[in-house]
């Protein structure tokens, strides 16, 4: 199972950004209005890094609610981690587990073409493998 | 592969707890100090709930900060869906994925023995498939 097959499941492929300078108050709005777990931070057009709920909750954590007020390009993850999407499946997840990250943009010739969350992975895994299973219970009962 | 290999490979099985009536705030610098994603709210030492840290950024978005000063009893998740120790690895996917919860709590002869995460189990499967495919290279190297 490949990255572009994920994303079609999943049912399109918008992600949701958000401009540098906007404070992390209104990130959060975002996040829980969209029912979303990351959001990607971007200058004009580019993406500068991923803003996940726990980068909010981790500076909740250490600094309080001040950091409400910083802007998202200060709390993002700078160096993101990015698939392509020939990519498979398994890639991916290890990419996720190594790095202790569960969003990875999707580039494509150097622009976004969708986020995958390692819930999206796992379902499509899960999927597959569900349907490799009555493929070969079919198998069984026609011999 | 199933939950109890799971812990084992985590490395110990402790599960982070905090008292009902502990506020948000302090919740966030546990998450945040643990570097863990979920705490499981007791009232002694009996599970009440969970808190994610998805719980409180949602709350964050719609609320405001004021939800700092709530407790982890207000905004925790009640319902919590738990899993066994003999459960497999896909059968707690399953449950993730469908309940769109990243943590479940493993409990045994209704004692709470651990809590694993989506990447604990991901991790652990990925693994387990590594080892198979290098144990089926090693048989082709054997003929």
């Amino acid at each position: 199972m490949l990255v572009r097959q994920i994303l079609g499941l999943k049912g399109g492929s918008e992600v949701v950004t958000l401009p540098k300078g906007t404070k992390v108050a209104e990130a959060a709005r975002t996040l829980s209005a969209k029912r979303i777990g990351a959001i990607v931070v971007v200058d004009d057009a580019a993406p500068m890094g991923i803003l996940s709920e726990r980068d909010i909750v981790r500076e909740l954590g250490r600094r309080g609610e001040a950091c409400l007020s910083d802007t998202v390009d200060a709390l993002m993850t700078r160096d993101m981690v990015t698939c392509a999407p020939d990519e498979t499946a398994d890639q991916v997840l290890s990419k996720m587990t190594e790095g202790r990250f569960r969003h990875l943009p999707v580039l494509e010739a150097g622009a976004m073409v969708g986020l995958i969350s390692i819930g999206d992975v796992v379902k499509a895994r899960l999927s597959e493998l569900s349907m490799e299973k009555h493929a070969l219970e079919d198998m069984i009962k026609g011999f």
